[in-house]
């Protein structure tokens, strides 16, 4: 992509309406732009990163026998009043009337919707279990959302549903998804910590949160340094200087950014919707489930507030908008060199930016921090014939041959 | 994909609520599921041929030099207030307060929103033309919603946006969006024929809608019979046995399926938000923009009114679910032959669902037909060591050994 043709159109000064470190850059860098309050568009940078967060959520949830579905924003509010929740959520889902005066929701989560689905579908005990999910967006009327991506108003969520016989096969599947949980938060670049938490507004049952660690994090979250697993460590108890009842190390308090959660449903919902299964005996038992939250959205809001420096974004690798930015900054347009180069990386599947603009060096340089694509390559007149290959994270630098780059590339996103 | 362990539970019945036949077939057998009048789940079967579909636009959309980004439901008042549209879409727009008492709609169109994103960051003449797109969920207040996916409230839109210096440049691209248009309709397995039409509810410049004949249109249109581009005759001079003005044929009139319009914007948007370029001679000029749209669930809908029969859905190969659906007959359980055909599938990238459950040889033909993928292939004691392959349109029945089966494959979907 000639960078010249795309729409990265970066501002001189970060958005002065906005207070977040991920909001900020976000939008200075041209990969998002706020319409209101928690509501921003994906411009074709976010987009791109965004497509690659789902991408990596999809291949793990396929991975645990997901099977993706695509539910509606607008619910029935008798779908809501079957589980009493319609009054119970009214102070953070949108709720109107169509021209019909019917009364309408807007999803903030899809339990109802889900269950109604699957009842009239499955008769035995052979059709479980099974799972179901979705990256779709979701409304909150939330009265203040200053935090970016971190908490919008309207976000995209990726909803898993599983479907069990009984609390013996969701409690096996409910600890699969906990390493999917993990391979998808270390695989976008970010270390995550699992801790015990209430239901909250959504649900009494047993439940669990993932959180990064973060100064933008909402949450106060106690956490023993050598566990991921901080399970069973109920926070109420502990105080600053307590110690690990397991290990004996000191417990940490940090903030964290919550960027997933898991819950166990029991039979809330099956009850409610007559969501039953005839077992091997032929009785009539209710449909046990969970379900399990993340937000791509808020990921990528994470992922700055964790990876950024004073001159911008530090993409982790598994998530780069491009897997190269190609820079030329040599006086004569249209350097041999780099469009070699540029063609070299399309063969090999390497995604790449080339910024082959009219404007000058020092431009060129502070927009590609900004962006903060992982892999930076300067073709220039001090180089001559050699490409220069630099890291956005590490700020590492190296000089190539074309060859030497392609492997260089290869190792690194191996 | 084993059909026993995906979440395909076809209904022995269509749905007694429904009148289109689309949403009667698609519902029977487990594409999508009715949540209330116009509002639809994609479920696994259903959310793979969407997927199709959106394939297809946006690779023929990229062609055209479309840049993909994702736009937001929620839209504050005062962006409306800027055309005064708010007022005059408020009879389809879904409005309503949120928690600090500020108006918000959920957008049935996005011009003021894509305007309202580039201004900003449009300057220069060197920054034009551009083209944005989205594939992105409307909403719209229908009264009557009796269509299945061919009229929804909540309904996935391809929406392009162009921007251009003059009429000259728009009227070029405007040109190649029509070509891009009949691909798409025809890689989907639809034949359209364009006409020119007023502007309806979103403006009142000039448009051209694409349609496509059935019975369940909701539209009367007229076409000579020879010009797939039946633009420049006006619709209302015409009666029934009036000739085409530019052959002299007789012109036909038949229900027609809107799947598509492109709009002519002018400058109507760029004035009111002010989103203006400086051009070669550093004078302030207005943006010239056009819109695109395409329905890629209407779409869905409208395949499936002009591709089915009396025992089911007959999927063009562009779109189906499944390039094979593999249905193995035999009495002995796990045929090898069967698992031989499903790997040998897979290894060649050919998308297979299994029919290896535990039912009447019945059950399995009555859900094949109903879920219709374009090619069958069918494993029987009756047929040994050869393989029945059949495709759904035609009912051409051939028997093949399996490499003959995968030279057969090869070259359907060429």
């Amino acid at each position: 992509m000639y960078q010249s043709h795309y729409f990265v159109k970066t501002l001189r000064e970060p958005p002065k309406n906005e207070v977040s470190i991920n909001a900020k850059l976000l939008e200075q860098a041209c990969y998002i732009q706020k319409l209101m309050a928690g509501v921003y568009t994906y411009l074709p940078l976010g987009l791109r990163v965004l497509n690659n967060i789902n991408a990596i959520i999809r291949e793990e949830i396929n991975n645990i026998g997901g099977q993706e579905i695509y539910m509606p924003a607008m619910q029935p509010k008798e779908l809501w009043d079957k589980t009493n929740r319609w009054e119970e959520l009214s102070n953070i889902m949108y709720q109107f009337k169509d021209k019909s005066d019917h009364l309408i929701g807007l999803a903030t989560t899809h339990e109802e919707t889900i269950t109604s689905i699957i009842k009239d579908r499955i008769n035995s005990y052979k059709d479980l279990p099974f799972y179901l999910y979705q990256i779709q967006d979701k409304f909150r009327n939330e009265p203040r959302a200053k935090s970016g991506l971190i908490r919008g108003r309207e976000f995209a969520m990726k909803d898993l549903y599983s479907f069990h016989q009984d609390e013996e096969d969701l409690d096996e599947y409910y600890k699969k998804s906990m390493k999917a949980y993990f391979n998808i938060f270390s695989r976008v670049g970010l270390k995550s910590i699992m801790i015990e938490a209430s239901g909250g507004a959504f649900t009494k049952q047993y439940s669990h949160e993932f959180q990064v660690l973060s100064e933008a994090g909402e949450d106060r979250i106690i956490y023993c340094p050598k566990y991921d697993f901080a399970q069973n460590i109920e926070i109420s108890k502990f105080k600053e200087e307590d110690k690990c009842p397991k290990c004996g190390r000191l417990l940490k308090f940090s903030k964290g950014i919550e960027v997933g959660n898991i819950f166990k449903l029991g039979t809330r919902f099956s009850q409610a919707f007559g969501a039953y299964y005839l077992d091997k005996t032929g009785k009539k038992q209710p449909i046990v489930m969970a379900s399990y939250g993340i937000g791509p959205g808020r990921l990528m809001g994470a992922i700055i507030e964790v990876h950024h420096d004073n001159n911008g974004i530090i993409w982790p690798p598994g998530v780069t908008p491009f897997k190269v930015h190609l820079i030329d900054l040599c006086k004569q347009k249209n350097n041999p060199l780099a469009k070699k180069t540029y063609h070299a990386c399309q063969e090999n599947n390497f995604d790449i930016l080339y910024d082959e603009r009219d404007v000058s060096p020092g431009i060129k340089l502070k927009d590609a921090d900004l962006i903060g694509i992982s892999v930076r390559l300067i073709i220039s007149d001090k180089n001559k014939d050699k490409i220069e290959l630099t890291y956005r994270d590490t700020k590492e630098t190296s000089h190539h041959s074309l060859v030497s780059v392609l492997k260089e590339l290869k190792k690194y996103y191996k």
